[in-house]
């Protein structure tokens, strides 16, 4: 039984080197070995176990999480983890935790805007965890507005302290995760006014319980805002209520490093840029779109092995019916998906790289590529997320009926995923700023400014205007450069477009909130020809390995022509290319997808997750589905007893037509 | 604080009379008024109390809905409610239950595919409930192809018995919902089998567990499958498992209206005209659409009155800030889901009609229409329910973080909604079978056979290949019959070059299965013709109340105008339209959603819902949305405590430093 494996036969199929593509996908040999490690740590270990965790209660699934937070910090000390490491070790413990917000954004808040001595104070006993913390900006009233926050600190220049105070009922902060229920300090945004003057919103470190007893500090009304989407999901997630009444904090708990308040209570800004922030936002994106690649990859993986496992209809002369992975319709709409996998996962990459420019840039107070930075992050963090939600949806349905049960693992991951499409920018307020810079950098295509980056292609504006799409026969589309000039073209026409529809307006300001669905289309194309492009510069590197690159090959041709085919009205009506050159790009489609099907199942496999951390018994390594299922069926609760619970009072009396003397 | 309506300004708004589109959208004042009784029984009923649903763990949940379903047979009884007003009352308890099995499979079944004999017999004890039965028909390893079911029926001539046996693991029913728990009986689906014989697929009626103590009976194996999608959702529904190890019922236990099985084990097909069965289908099929419109409005009306209530950006001189249904933004969201609440609305309607129809016809022995109303079911309950799922999800999206709260009302709404796209005809399945008949009716054009019903339009092949659009301004998209021959043009032009590039292959199931992603487009185009041109027949009936038309124009236009956008690249590649007369259109339908904007919040209050259906604080009828978030906020469990369970155990050791002697 040990060596049982369903899908021994799809996996010999495979055409090219399987450990090689590992090493592809986790970015270098060292990351897939770290990454390999703790998987299999965490894999390994009871406390970890979370087959179990869809039934239980709220109150039992906190505490348990509580555990595994507390079990992981006690290994990441034992085994002496470097931060990367316990990154990793606390991402394959798949359950939300207050440290994902003591160590994602409190620390990280206090680094950035936190002054040398803040530091010194503040950070040694944060990385000790002799304090826990989170991020408290937004309010039950205010989200993407941040300047809109209503909280507000007061300056006591008689006690040089501030006031924190929550002036209305939609000033009370609300979200922020780890606040509900442990966190004994909190980065609080709040609106700073010294005298009668109001300097918009700063970040003020305060104490929100005792660390004796953990109970609220006086002032402080605190508590959880209650249940999320999912039986599992976030509800393991203490995110937070918290209204203040007049606390007080001393002055020096302001984040000091880009303005400052002095003993007088005088306001003053610091001579650091205030663009180091978007610096900041640049990285957690990045991080976001490399975290959209893994949750995509975990959906596609599930559903293509137990589309391998699956069959339906087409059995002949009383053979085996036909593996669902086998339709034409099942091919179109999953191997698409694993292609934005891979595809997600390369622009993730170039992000890296792209923040370690822009990082050194700044250290040498070069900004210049800052908006464009910025612009395209958050661009792919809005694209990624959106497809990737909805994509782990459509996995769900590719499982069929089996999809909807919880332990099939899709549920919980999509609930737990699709927050990440409103949380660090809404998505929607993202592709508007993303908008917002193609327009000016449209307006300066004339100054002589060349566009840079992501952008540069816009610096070739009269070829794009003019260029025709030369395919002639569905080959003619495996060409990069020929994909890349349509998807180059179509941005470009799509963002001239919406330029010359905003000229119309007397006020553009009124103009761009006309426009703003078709904003939103150009933007989206932008950011899809990026994710074009960085793939195609992938693959000009060298790539080892039997088959490899070829595999990666199809891939980006299959990611590139299924957005040509789904936006082909942007293609055509732009005049891109003809109706004719369409249909010849969905042929050439099909004929992509029988090539990814021998290698699917082992294109999955690169992705190297453990059972433990997909979660999902139609995903199972060895594809032993429905024995799986049928075991799985017998833990749940209501299968403890064979009469359940509340048949004497509320179903024997209907069946003895008893019930209208019944006590219900 | 009871004429509190954070609404009122909007509702002066309309320009329309809502008591009137009240009953337009209900269908008739009959309807509406016996939908507002039922609605306010069980909303003023404390048994029916649901806000605390989400929480209750999974056992509690099942007992819930025991004590709800006796509580609701115990008012029908009282109350000698109707048929009608008790399936009413049922579905604005909104919580799934074994009822719903009971009443809406089982009893169909045994009157559809019984005998006169077996009416007799069975229905009195179903509809007193002295027995309670579910439908058995999936297994865990198939779903759609009912012919490949494995279970087995094989007649013993000796005791004149059929043998019921589960002759694999996959042959184990799985899904149906009743089986887990509750019901006493079930209609079984297994393979006929006499002498050697297969006779394929025929219903059993089957008694599972005892009368008097609700134990199985013996042979028989029966449990849950366990937790699926969501924290309440259909976690109230017994989903189960069946097994059977050779279970014996007597001969007159197989539903015996289409074939029969004599005394001497002889097979014998009845004159029953087995077209029948697709009668059933287009009557189940047609309450899933109406049951679409319902669910789609819920969705709507509860993102809709958020979206007024919610402010964010563009604040001026210390104003208030946007509405953000204000927004461009999410208004070309949002309204497009309003009036596909009410397109959905009236082609139900229409199917309930269609119904009508097609019974009598079968009654007068008149099959002719048969296949035409089948396929127009099958591809409109695979429409509009894959419209609706995606919908209420972009509902949720649509009120930003908050609509991530289980008391949004949108996540349980979402949940609960999703498995109609597989249940009842999987929904690529179903779109399948109507590209069939769409390529049938093509090939049949030349032989002089006349297209009937909603394919009529074919009969226009040459007029349809040729016309051109003739919209000029962006109003002409205004008139009905412009927008009809678009679409037309438009399904028809997509058949035939379905049916074009079939005809190259030599094997038409080879060219069926490689091209079916293209067929699946085309059978969308034709349902989404019907739906159009159904709204538009809608119109020319006598509307009255004032305004009420000139509202249901505007979103029959917004309607079919959104479609054209999302769709442009099939209106434009098969030259039905010009790409300047797509930018006309996309015009024409911000045009429109200005003119809907002021009448969103009554066009949403035209349902009717009440706020304990809506089961949503965002949601709820007189906007005091944060009141209530705050207030519900402190409901949950791990409220009942300011010290979190589990804080001795594994928070304090970490923040005193004692992590590492710590025991978890």
């Amino acid at each position: 039984m040990e060596a049982l494996d369903y899908h021994a036969e799809e996996r010999r199929k495979a055409e090219f080197d399987l450990e090689e593509m590992k090493i592809v996908w986790a970015g270098s040999r060292q990351n897939y070995e770290i990454s390999d490690r703790m998987a299999r740590l965490v894999a390994s270990d009871p406390v970890f176990r979370k087959d179990n965790r869809t039934m239980l209660s709220r109150k039992d699934l906190f505490k348990d999480t509580l555990r595994k937070a507390a079990h992981a910090w006690k290994r990441i000390i034992e085994l002496r983890l470097s931060e990367e490491e316990a990154h990793m070790l606390r991402s394959y413990v798949d359950q939300p935790a207050f440290t994902d917000l003591h160590w994602g954004m409190f620390i990280p808040a206090i680094k950035g805007q936190g002054t040398e001595e803040q530091h010194e104070k503040w950070l040694p006993m944060a990385y000790k965890m002799q304090i826990i913390g989170c991020y408290a900006q937004t309010e039950l009233g205010h989200g993407s507005n941040v300047q809109g926050l209503e909280t507000t600190a007061t300056f006591d220049p008689q006690t040089d302290e501030f006031v924190i105070h929550s002036p209305t009922l939609t000033s009370s902060k609300w979200w922020p995760g780890g606040l509900g229920k442990v966190s004994t300090h909190a980065v609080v945004y709040a609106r700073l006014i010294t005298g009668a003057q109001d300097h918009g919103v700063h970040g003020f470190i305060v104490q929100l319980r005792s660390l004796d007893d953990h109970s609220p500090l006086p002032g402080i009304t605190v508590g959880d805002i209650g249940m999320k989407f999912g039986s599992g999901a976030y509800n393991s997630m203490d995110n937070g209520l918290l209204r203040f009444d007049h606390v007080r904090i001393p002055r020096n708990q302001m984040l000091m490093r880009v303005s400052q308040v002095t003993r007088e209570g005088k306001f003053v800004q610091s001579d650091v840029p205030r663009q180091l922030v978007y610096g900041t936002m640049v990285y957690v994106r990045q991080t976001i779109v490399s975290d959209a690649s893994c949750a995509l990859a975990r959906a596609v993986c599930i559903a293509t092995r137990y589309s391998a496992v699956r069959r339906q209809f087409g059995s002949q002369n009383g053979g085996p019916e036909t593996q669902v992975i086998d339709y034409k319709t099942q091919q179109s709409r999953l191997f698409p998906l694993l292609a934005s996998a891979y595809a997600f996962r390369f622009v993730g990459e170039w992000l890296k790289w792209l923040y370690a420019d822009v990082t050194q840039r700044l250290q040498a107070n070069d900004f210049s590529t800052l908006p464009e930075a910025h612009a395209c992050t958050a661009g792919l963090k809005s694209m990624t997320t959106s497809v990737t939600a909805d994509a782990i949806e459509e996995c769900r349905k590719l499982c069929g009926g089996h999809g909807y049960l919880s332990n099939s693992g899709l549920p919980e991951l999509f609930a737990v995923y699709i927050p990440t499409c409103t949380y660090e920018g809404d998505n929607v307020v993202l592709l508007l700023q993303v908008a917002r810079f193609l327009m000016k950098t449209v307006s300066q295509l004339g100054s002589g400014k060349k566009p840079v980056g992501t952008t540069a292609y816009m610096g070739r504006a009269e070829h794009l205007m003019q260029c025709r799409c030369e395919v002639e026969r569905a080959e003619d589309w495996l060409k990069p450069s020929v994909i890349l000039e349509a998807f180059e073209a179509r941005a470009f026409r799509m963002s001239i477009a919406c330029a010359k529809n905003l000229s119309k307006f007397s006020n553009p300001e009124d103009g761009f909130s006309e426009l703003s669905p078709d904003l939103l289309e150009a933007a989206i194309a932008h950011c899809q020809l990026i994710v074009v492009s960085k793939y195609i510069e992938k693959l000009q590197q060298d790539i080892p390995g039997k088959g490899v690159k070829r595999q990666l090959e199809i891939l980006c041709n299959v990611y590139a022509l299924h957005l040509l085919h789904k936006h082909l009205g942007d293609f055509v009506t732009t005049s891109c290319i003809t109706p004719k050159q369409g249909a010849l790009a969905n042929e050439q489609l099909r004929l992509l997808y029988s090539q990814v099907r021998p290698n699917a199942i082992t294109l999955v496999d690169a992705f190297n997750y453990t059972d433990h951390y997909l979660g999902s018994v139609l995903g199972c390594y060895n594809g032993n589905v429905y024995q799986r299922l049928y075991e799985e069926a017998w833990k749940d609760p209501l299968n403890d007893t064979v009469v359940p619970d509340g048949y004497l009072e509320y179903v024997r009396p209907i069946l003895k037509q008893q019930i209208r003397t019944a006590r219900l």
